[in-house]
Parts: C-alpha cells; sequence; structure tokens
C-alpha cells in the first residue's frame, strides 16, 4: 500500500496557498509575538442579527428536511427579484440555482461549458480557484493581466485579445475585484462584453464584492446587450451580509444552463442546508441595517489602512472604491530588503513586524516580464486600532532599510 | 444562441430519477387525491433538540467565519473517536474530512483514484448516483447484482469475480444497503474483503445506515484485517439524527487519502457550514435519547408495514434489519396487471389507490436476464396511520386483479 496510485488528473489540482500564510501567522503568534492579520479573507463582523433569527426560528419550524437541489421556491423568487433589480435585468426562479457558498458555481460553470483543451481566459492576479479549476480539468489556462495606471488597474487589451483562438470558451470576468480591488470603467466593461460576443464566449461573472461599494453605484456586464444569455452570476451572501462560514450562495443564468446547474448538484451535494436558505430571504428582503453596518465599517477601516499607507515611503497605492483588499506596489521597498523570493519578504517583514499578508504569488504564476512587485492587504479581518498598530511596525521596519 | 454546445462529458451524467415519483405524486394530490408517500427517502421526524440547541447557540457564539476545509478540529477528533468505537478500529483527527453532507464523498472518492477507463463495482439495485458519477467521469462501471433467498439478498458471487480484470481499481460498498435492505454475514463481507486485498482495489464504503440496526450490533468493513488502509468510509449524520437537510457527514479514511480529499474542498466547496459543525458535535457525544427514539419509531413503521405487505397475495418479502426500505418482489402481481413496464406499475398503481414508491428501476439500469420484479416502499416519511391507511388501498386494489 505505499505506492499509492492516485488519478492522474489531481496533478494538475491546485489551491489557495494562501492558507499557508495563515499557518506561518499562526506560528508566530504562539510564540508570544503579537499578529497582525492582513492576510484573511474572513470578516471579523458578526452576521447581522435579524439573519440570525430568521435561520433560528426556521430550525424551529422543522426546515430540517431534504429541499430541491435548486433551492425552495420562496428564495430563488427572492433572489431573482433582488438580484434583478440591482442589476437592471429580469430574472425568475428558473434562472436561479441555489448553492452551498459561490465557489461551487466555479466547478459547475466549467463542467458545463469546457472540454479538455478548449481555452479559458481568467484574471491574473486573480482569485486562485479559477486557474486550479481549469487546469485540474483540463483546460487551457488563458490568464488576462493588467497595466497598473494613475487611474488603477486597468485590463491589458492588446495581450487578452492575443490570446483568443478558435478553441477559446469560456471567459471569467471578475469585477470589483480579488485582490486588485480595480474595477472596469463603463468603456472597459463594454469592450470586455464586445469581446465575448464577437467570439462566442460563456462568460462567467463572479460578482462577489457587487454590493461591496463604499461610492456610487455597482454595474454588472449582464445589462449590456446581448450578456444575459451568455453570462452565469456567481453571487454569494458571504461578504454584503458577513456570512463566509455559512456557505450559502446561488448560480444565476439561463434556464437551460440552470437545469444542468441543478442536475451537478443532485449528483455532487443534493441541496443546500434547508433551514440557512430562510436565512438568505431575510438576508435579501429584510432590514439592511445590518450591511450597512458592515460596508461603513470596512469603508473606515479602507480609509485608515490607505492613508497609513501613503506614508510609507516606496509605496504606490491606488485605492479602491470595492472589495476589502487593498493592491500597493512594493517594487522599491523589496529590492532594499535585499530578498530572494516573494515568500522571503513575506516571511521576513512578518517576523520584523508581525504583520502578515499574502502577495502577488498567492493570486496565479506571474505572468512571463512581469517586474513590479505586489502585496495584497485584508482588511476585513483586522480592527481599526490593530490596523495603526500594524502600519506603525511596517512602517519603523521599512523605513529603517 | 440556441445550439448551445455543452461539454461532451455531460452527456454521461445520470441523475436520481427519483425526483419524478415525487413530481407524479404532488400532482395527484393536487388533484384532490390523498396520497401515501412511500417514495421518499427523507424522514418526517424532527432532528433532536439538544442537536437544534447546540447550533443555535453556536451561531450565537459568532460561529459563522470560514473553518478549515476538513472540518472544525473538535468535531473531527468527536467523529474519529465515535465512529472508531463503534467500528472497533483506531481513527484520529487526521482520518476524517468534515463534508456538506455524506454525498460529497462518492465524486471525491472517484476522483482520487479513478482515470478513465478504470472499472468499478458497484451494487446495482443501488444508490443511483455510484452509477452517475461512475459513467460521468467516465470510469467502466461494473454493476454487481444480488441473489434474493430465504435468507435474504446475497451477493452474487460468481457473477461479482466474473467482472474483475487489471483495470478495475474501485469497490464500493454498502452494506445495510439502500435500496435492498440487505446486509452482508460475516463470511460474506470477509469475501469481499478478502477479494478487494486480492485485487488490490480501493473500497468506498457507505455507511448511510450503519447505526439504523433493529436489533443486533452493526459490522463495518474497516474492521476486518488489511481492510482500513484501504477503505474510505462515507459518513453521514442525515439518518441517524433525521438531520437529511442539514448537509453535514464526513469522509473518514487514510491520513494521505484525506488529504487529497481536503484539496478537493478547498477547490469545490471552500469548507461545510461553520455553525452547525457545534450541532454533529452534540450529536455525537450528547444525548442519545431523540437518536434512540427515531430508531424506535422507525422498527414500529417497519413491522406496521411488513406485517400489512405480507397479508398481500403474490408478494414475496425478506424483513431487513436495516434501513427504512423494503423491497418486495411483486412479480405475479406485475403479470396481473398486465402492463407494458415498470413506470406503468408504479403510475397505474397511484392513480388507484394513492400509493406512491419507487421501483427497481430507480436503482441503476436492470442487468440482463432479470426476470423478477421488484419495488421499494420507504417508511422514514410516512406515519403508522397512513402505512396502515395506505396499505389496506394496496390490498383491495391488488387482490381485486
Amino acid at each position: 500500500m505505499n505506492d499509492i496510485k492516485y488519478a492522474n488528473k489531481l496533478t494538475n489540482l491546485g489551491t489557495e496557498t494562501a492558507f499557508a500564510v495563515s499557518e506561518d501567522a499562526s506560528n508566530h503568534a504562539s510564540k508570544g509575538n503579537q499578529v497582525f492579520p492582513f492576510h484573511l479573507g474572513d470578516i471579523n463582523i458578526s452576521t447581522p442579527r435579524n439573519i440570525i433569527e430568521a435561520t433560528k426560528k426556521a430550525m424551529h419550524d422543522q426546515k430540517t428536511g431534504y429541499v430541491p437541489a435548486n433551492g425552495i421556491p420562496q428564495l430563488r423568487d427572492t433572489i431573482a427579484e433582488t438580484i434583478g433589480l440591482q442589476r437592471n435585468v429580469s430574472y425568475n426562479r428558473e434562472n436561479i440555482v441555489v448553492q452551498p457558498g459561490g465557489k461551487p458555481v466555479i466547478p459547475k460553470f466549467i463542467n458545463t461549458f469546457m472540454n479538455p483543451g478548449d481555452g479559458v481566459l481568467y484574471p491574473n492576479p486573480g482569485y486562485p480557484i479559477y486557474e486550479s479549476q481549469i487546469e485540474y480539468n483540463q483546460g487551457k489556462a488563458l490568464p488576462y493581466r493588467y497595466i497598473h495606471s494613475k487611474d488603477g488597474f486597468i485590463i491589458d487589451r492588446e495581450h487578452f485579445e492575443s490570446m483568443i483562438d478558435e478553441k477559446t470558451k469560456i471567459l471569467i470576468y471578475n469585477n470589483y475585484q480579488n485582490p486588485i480591488g480595480g474595477d472596469s470603467t463603463d468603456e472597459e466593461m463594454e469592450w470586455i462584453a464586445n469581446i465575448a460576443k464577437k467570439n462566442n464566449l460563456w462568460v462567467l461573472s463572479d460578482e462577489a464584492y457587487f454590493n461591496i461599494q463604499f461610492s456610487g453605484k455597482p454595474k454588472s456586464i449582464v445589462s449590456i446587450s446581448g450578456m444575459k444569455e451568455r453570462t452565469v452570476i456567481l453571487y454569494t451572501f458571504s461578504k454584503t451580509y458577513a456570512m463566509t462560514g455559512w456557505r450559502l450562495g446561488a448560480a444565476i443564468g439561463p434556464k437551460k444552463i440552470m437545469k444542468i446547474f441543478s442536475k451537478l448538484g443532485t449528483n455532487d451535494e443534493s441541496c443546500t442546508n434547508h433551514f440557512i436558505q430562510y436565512g438568505g430571504i431575510e438576508a435579501l428582503s429584510g432590514n439592511q441595517e445590518g450591511a450597512q453596518e458592515i460596508l461603513q465599517r470596512l469603508k473606515d477601516r479602507r480609509d485608515i489602512l490607505s492613508h497609513n499607507l501613503n506614508k510609507i515611503d516606496g509605496i504606490k497605492l491606488s485605492i479602491p472604491n470595492s472589495t476589502f483588499y487593498l493592491f500597493p506596489e512594493i517594487t522599491e521597498i523589496f529590492k532594499k530588503m535585499n530578498v530572494e523570493s516573494y515568500e522571503d519578504f513575506r516571511k521576513k517583514t512578518l517576523l520584523k513586524t508581525g504583520v502578515s499578508f499574502c502577495t502577488r504569488e498567492h493570486f496565479g504564476k506571474p505572468i512571463d516580464g512581469e517586474s513590479k512587485k505586489y502585496i495584497r492587504f485584508a482588511f476585513s479581518g483586522i480592527s481599526k486600532n490593530h490596523i495603526n498598530k500594524g502600519m506603525q511596525q511596517l512602517k519603523n521596519y521599512w523605513s529603517s532599510l
């Protein structure tokens, strides 16, 4: 039993390497050091009370048996109405398949449209599970990159278009983007929509951060003519309502595609937890004060963190209007620190300051020719007070180099 | 956008066709008819109170954020201890990966060991998702069959062995079996274990009904020497604690394999709902009166149902000691009813009597040469009173043929 022969495709399975960062942070803390956790994509804010109460009531009302793989009808109706209204399009129950989180939408989407060898465009730096699922399922990974300008991050259009050929099948688009925090101008979104239509691509629109907007109104690619028909939205309750550990989300898309998602759900997970779906109804249709408070607290943290970072020499920062991440360029500091790798940079900084963060490498393999260095600060899992203290440590250390 | 080109492998995806039976039953009821639901694999009994209270407490204690993909350490410890003790083997935390239900263990197991073209032995009649997942993932489906003797259902050994060749990689074993309710003698289980060892097969032991025993003690194949090393147990809270809609289960197996399951979990679902994992701890380590009451109620129903069925001419019934299903042979009645197919038999009986059930066809494609006809009665979703009433209808109709 010593040399186990696993399935061949496992060799292509990636993961979220950021978990190693959590482990380093824990080890550092266990030696009696203070750690400032900027690596967490989790939220240290409570789920709003009314959502918890609605879920408790559902448990008491014996909502504990199986439900259809696509979810309870009332939640599907509520999602269709709310998400359609926010995006200026019309959805109904048949466009919705409730999911145990937003993430399960990614493999379902890829497995619905991609054959081995088909090309999939996806953002890099980007959420690492895109790349992992594409390569695991034997697709051709086509990472598209960004240009960091004074107006923030914009998609490198020439590079993007150069990757498309007749085998390209899928485009993953994550507006309000993790980790860079970037969002498209209307013009950029139109350009992407045209590319999708011209090349007959299926679009996965990852809208996890759609409702995390510090000013103005968000826009979805489905609102552009001809896009709703070729797009599946990844929707999640995780960020807007601080429900990461609940595992509640939805796929939203054309009726025919949702029938396939439902069948894949019957095969993979039977259904999503029954009683938390009532929490989902309350989240979307009940009092929104909880969500507003979460958003206000995140905004305060963003302002404090960006104010602090901007005071450190050698940091180039765009301040995003969405997500709970900052993605500063730290090329000069990297050089001064005289380290070999991103990992050395991250670990040495943690040891010297207690400040823990992810680097560009945790969000996909760096693209050839990349010379600038970036790191990611998440401010969803750390209080204002600790942001200030951690930044002071960081400034002291990096200024002393 | 009219002729959508889906991924090729979707053509091999099956499903649980029993959902069509539920739909027929609903339609019949909506016309004002009484329906006696013997088709449901769900349980119409409440989850024990102490489990609900522990879950509510966890929600209040803000157990609402992400947890590791393999589950919270306390639940993994509790599962390792309880499940090891009940099966006479030693497990620890590293042998446990918490899952959102028992079902997700099936695709994870298949995707860990099977390459396209590899053979997978699985029971037929059996849980339909085995066949669907094998064929979807391009394995070679090797359905093994049962012989119905006066002592119940026994595996057809000659047929079983005739299917094994050097490409055979996996054996799915569902002792305390859905739908036939059969269980192996010690001698049969030893024989299976020897086959697995001799042919170097990986074993998925689906133990969903392990704790639903109306007398005596259950036995797991992992307790046989040399088997723990090559077996992954599918564990679920669904049946024992009436928690079907909670979606809480676990994979239990060798440490190395569990690392892969954990990585697959990170890719597919991030983690299992956080606060219900505290409900799982209470289920296993708290007061067991709730589970005992569920078992007693199921036993009463089994006794009433089998008593009634045995009074109907033309029914040949083995009374199982486990599961909540009866799987009578109804060949003679089938002939008398003068129908063309199982579906006609089922639908005509529903129309005439309101009694709704699944047939042999809902549990895998019938094997060549099968001449006897079987149907499945589930007694988990129907009260004693309605069992009696439904059986009276059935007796009246079938006796009148």
